[in-house]
């Protein structure tokens, strides 16, 4: 095989499919990334199984091939070049040459393209499609609340439900749920998967190029495929029906504020402050007539602090674990939020009016600090 | 003790003194932060023992009196403030509050302060004067080649010695020694010290505002002061006779080089890649007539490169220890640098025409690679 390709264009696909290529694993076939331009195009391919992507690069094939190299080491020689034409030659024993100017790096090690797993083909119809910056955006502001406990796979996802013209993207931990609803330019069939967090995260680093740009989603039993630009991402996705949320939700409150997002969320970062890692301090939130008393009391010091509000409905003392509020508040864009709550005990939702998106935080008991 | 300050000359102090404040200790009062007003200013002041920084603030004394604050908490709490004015007020029984706008700290940890350890008293006459610059610029370009070896402690600091209007700062570890000479704006009187290595490196950190700016070095038998300012910092001195440097320098050459900096220093980088961790793979420079062809061969594959050089003398091969060209080369401003060689087994030179820096280099044997 034998390929000449930009060294800017070989660093950006290589970042990309690198993204596929485990940090560990047993089978060092999975640490490799595949070039493939058997037909035509020059193919990265990278692939730990259950996530996999492939992106098509510019540049000249002189001798077609197919050859799997270590993904560390060809990403590090490539990027220690100079921005100019680069050269891949393997022989018949899988030695690899890559020049560039005056600079030759010879007997790298590679090896056959035959025991590396291509990705799995599935069939692509009716993609649903949306820009890259809704997509970065709607994981950004629902990823924090997937959970990673293993007896539970599938919170360690997200739900992503079409109906018609709407993308509902759901993620919950148990303690708090994460929703946000999105009006699509189309209508579409509907769908229901549930994507793992990890593909979703590593996803969101990729999507480079223009925010504007569309991303095609296509769905199928087991599996979701993201295509844009000349990438595609194939992830599986987690079985089994996910949990009922619409029953979790509820439009009662007996309490309702609207507070300075900004104010509230640096003033729960100073309480936490007074809380030692690992410590399971909550934060006590008064509500008054026309303010918010914030108050928490640990080994360390104590601290209380007023904040202006409007509020409907009775006043309140509610006890919150503070990282499920400062998660929810630092991807809300709105200057001001608006917070519903019945009574100490029952679930606070942070939402809009027009409930493009909902948070559920649950409250937590709390000694009262006075 | 009460106080009032603005909270940026608070976080401007602190993250001053903190650098004083040891990471690891058994002493809990050596992670506390000073803030002593008796004598009319507001002073903060942190000790380790081997280094001690003092810096004095504005703001109003509104009681006087020293209190003892654990570090970490305190910067912490007043980096987390609004940027406005903070009182800390401290109760006979070492009760502290701290308070600003709405927010209110109260019952945080403090102690008296006569348990601290106030910095040592030392005569101050006829400081050493140079630029912050100039002092930030000659650590980096040397402290890069001290040795944490325990055995011989001298090589944990660098020396700094003054005859007449030259200051000139030695560092070595064994296997090189860097040196640079610095002409003062004044005459001084001879002065020959080690200075540790932790005390230069922390003393780079603060040296903030204007670059410009002076800073005033006091040199007494035990001790040396840096003064800038509103912040005084003093450390101990490594004590002994420091390595004969000049016995190790000569100016024999049979060939000496010029070369591109840059172009030799991404190159070094590139086959540096080939080297895995640990490993301690020399690097073979061949010198030619026109050219220096540099190889490197590993486990992981094979380099060569060549670079355009003038060269006079006598052409050779020899093999080097990579990050040590590195580290020089990297603090080097030169665009083209000279290197003069004797052989393959004795030290080479890099160096200006008026030698206001010299980095020697030792060579490492090699099996040629061919």
């Amino acid at each position: 095989m034998k390929i000449l390709c930009s060294k800017s264009e070989l660093t950006a696909g290589l970042n990309i499919v690198s993204k596929a290529v485990p940090s560990k694993t047993t089978m060092s076939i999975l640490e490799c990334i595949l070039i493939d331009c058997t037909d035509g195009n020059i193919k990265l391919i990278a692939n730990d199984m259950d996530f996999g992507i492939e992106t098509v690069i510019k540049g000249k094939i002189l001798e077609k091939g197919v050859v799997a190299y270590d993904a560390n080491i060809l990403v590090n020689l490539i990027r220690s070049l100079p921005d100019n034409d680069v050269t891949i030659e393997t022989d018949a024993d899988y030695n690899t040459s890559i020049t560039c100017e005056k600079i030759n790096f010879n007997k790298i090690l590679s090896r056959s393209g035959e025991e590396f797993s291509y990705l799995p083909k599935v069939d692509m119809n009716n993609p649903v499609v949306l820009s890259k910056l809704t997509l970065k955006d709607v994981v950004r502001q629902t990823i924090f609340s997937i959970s990673d406990n293993e007896a539970n796979k599938m919170m360690g996802g997200e739900l992503f439900e079409i109906n018609g013209d709407n993308l509902r993207v759901v993620s919950l931990d148990g303690h708090r749920i994460s929703i946000r609803n999105i009006s699509l330019k189309d209508e579409y069939d509907d769908h229901k998967v549930i994507i793992p967090g990890k593909t979703l995260n590593e996803i969101s680093k990729i999507l480079g190029g223009s925010d504007e740009d569309d991303v095609s989603i296509f769905f199928t039993d087991k599996h979701v495929i993201f295509e844009f630009d000349s990438t595609t991402v194939i992830s599986r996705l987690i079985e089994g029906e996910y949990f009922k949320v619409d029953q979790m939700l509820n439009n009662n409150y007996e309490t309702k504020i609207s507070i300075n997002k900004k104010e509230f969320l640096n003033c729960i970062d100073r309480a936490t402050l007074l809380v030692k890692e690992g410590d399971k301090k909550p934060i006590i939130v008064s509500i008054e007539d026309e303010k918010l008393e914030l108050k928490i009391s640990s080994a360390l010091g104590s601290m209380n602090e007023d904040i202006d509000i409007k509020k409907e409905g009775k006043s309140l003392m509610i006890g919150f674990n503070p990282k499920f509020l400062i998660d929810a508040l630092k991807v809300i864009d709105d200057e001001t939020i608006d917070m519903y709550m019945f009574n100490s005990k029952a679930p606070c939702f942070i939402k809009d009016a027009d409930e493009s998106y909902i948070y559920l935080v649950l409250p937590v008991n709390f000694n009262n600090v006075g």
